[in-house]
């Protein structure tokens, strides 16, 4: 194996594929990189088993051929070489060493054989679309943060993509829960994602994946099958094995008859919330909302540190109510609310609320409440 | 007490304040700020026991005062009011608590009563003299990466500060060590320092003492005892324990008898060195220099990793040397070189480094070899 490749080229190639790469292996060739040159090009390839990056890139191919080298090594030379060098890699095979030269640089990494790199099985996908990185995006960047970090509930661990209906017609839907609060995403349902089973789509996946949509031009493939989910643009292929659980019945979580509706500015009211927040303890971040005609009072009671209130003029109609929540919960919805005005929907003081932008239903936030 | 003050100016106050609060305390009032009101302005103590902030701030004060409240907590607040907001902070003398305003946000915060609050001991300071901060800022900056973290030489664990002479006469001298490199920065000695004690001021003082210095224009007011040492601008001061202890002599460190000369351009020096690094592990980050008739050759060898070699054309015309150094040293002193040329002077390949900006003694580094 031998070829030439352009340092910024290389530098976008390795550090997308080893970003897969656990920082702790106790399989050492899973640190490891699979590089794979043939006359049409190049590519890296990088797994933890679970979740594999393959990223092609142009390169002068000299010689084809493939061989594996630390990924997290290779990334850093790649690094800091200097702005526009030319790199060359070349196995030698006599001694097993991957020469890597760019100027007066040369570097001489121990590899392992191509062989004991473990290839991802191949899936048949049940399901394949396209859809706009922008969509993408929303569905997972958008319900993202509510997905669970507690190991025993594993099925929540990811974002559940799935086919539902709306009452504009079926979509795409991301669902992510805690079991605290929970997000509802829909975009327009693809043309030929129809059949597509509901898939949980890990953390990790979720994260890596965010790599391949910050182009909004692009287009993304998107296979499914029962255990995989696969996403794709013309250069990068994140491959994924999906959570093997059942995702709850959410639609049981959502309130369909809170009635008790107050506006809000999003980014006033997140504000207000971290300030009030202040005084109280890590962990039992607690913010009373009090609410009256056309006010909202939010206030803190730390009995050790101290109180807090802030006063928002807010449109509100109903009774008088006071309900407690988790502060950083608020604050997480309230970030995901693109427009200025932020719709809860309350029913009792012990009711969950809900959390939509103006009367948008495509974004739906559900958070439950806290005693306080 | 009762004051108002603009927002920005409490943030600064009061984050230059908190920073010497530990995070950890045993003592519950160490973790807040002493806040003392007169007719003439408003300032803001913090402590640890070994060093103290003192900032004075404009304010107008309604009713003269002191009280403590926590200093993480207060600074947080400070943070998150709205920009150009005007905070009044007034003290209830009946429930205890300082309630801290500002627009609708209103806090109201446990406090601790000002007596509690160790004051630190007034010392009579055997020399007073002004330095400009770009001076002081020299003597420390090129200094402080030397310092050792090493407990148990806690003599070692500061920057020694002391009167001296060099070829140009009295100099005000900087030195840091931690056995295995060494810096030694002059500046001409300020009138009034001449009797200046020796200290060693401690590595947490050198890191607040840094953001006193950020102000080109500002000159600093310094005050030095056996046994403390203070640094004053007109609305911050620094008072700091200096180390218990005799800084050894150094001077013994320094070589006198270096003649191999090797000049290179520093910035490049420091990339070659990293470059070559990336491959040896963390613990163990030799970098061979092999130098032969203006060509300098840089390399590292780790067996289980691979090995990397760099070549850089640089000034010498000595006989060939082989010497070992640890990267990180190399790397951290040849960031410390200001101008292109970083001058190298070898003896043997067992001996001590002496690293220097050109012909300038003003600052000297000195850096133990390794074997390779």
């Amino acid at each position: 194996m031998k070829f030439s490749i352009e340092r910024a080229v290389l530098v976008k190639a390795v550090s997308q594929a080893q970003s897969v790469v656990e920082r702790r292996n106790t399989i050492p060739i899973l640190a490891n990189v699979l590089i794979e040159a043939t006359p049409e090009g190049v590519s890296f390839r990088a797994t933890d088993l679970d979740t594999e990056v393959v990223d092609s890139a142009i390169a002068q191919v000299e010689r084809p051929g493939a061989t594996t080298v630390s990924a997290v090594m290779l990334n850093e030379i790649a690094r800091k070489l200097p702005d526009g060098a030319l790199v060359q890699l070349a196995l030698d095979a006599a001694t097993g060493r991957l020469s890597v030269q760019a100027g007066r640089s040369s570097f001489s990494l121990a590899t392992m054989p191509r062989d004991d790199f473990p290839a991802m099985a191949s899936s048949k996908y049940s399901a394949n679309f396209k859809a706009p990185a922008t969509v993408l995006r929303r569905l997972f960047d958008k319900s993202k943060f509510a997905i669970s970090t507690e190991e025993t509930r594993y099925y929540l661990n990811g974002v559940y993509m799935h086919v539902s209906k709306s009452e504009d017609g079926p979509v795409l839907r991301c669902v992510a829960t805690d079991g605290h609060r929970l997000a509802r995403i829909d975009a327009p349902l693809p043309v030929g994602a129809e059949d597509m089973p509901g898939v949980i789509v890990p953390r990790k996946t979720v994260g890596e994946l965010r790599k391949l949509l910050d182009d909004d031009e692009a287009e993304i493939a998107v296979s499914v099958s029962e255990t995989k989910v696969r996403f794709a643009t013309p250069t990068l292929t994140l491959t994924s094995k999906v959570i093997d659980g059942t995702f709850p019945d959410y639609s049981r979580v959502i309130p369909q008859g809170n009635t008790r509706k107050l506006e809000v500015d999003a980014a006033d009211f997140a504000r207000a919330v971290d300030r009030v927040a202040t005084v109280s303890s890590e962990r039992s971040r607690a913010v009373k909302l009090s609410l009256d005609a056309d006010r909202l009072v939010l206030s803190v009671n730390a009995p050790d540190a101290g109180a807090a209130e802030e006063e928002l003029i807010v449109a509100y109609a109903d009774e008088p109510l006071e309900i407690g929540f988790n502060a950083k919960y608020l604050q997480e919805i309230a970030s995901q609310v693109d427009r200025d005005n932020a719709v809860f929907l309350f029913n009792g003081s012990g009711d969950a609320a809900l959390i939509r932008e103006g009367s948008d239903l495509s974004a739906v936030y559900v958070v439950m409440p806290m005693r306080v």
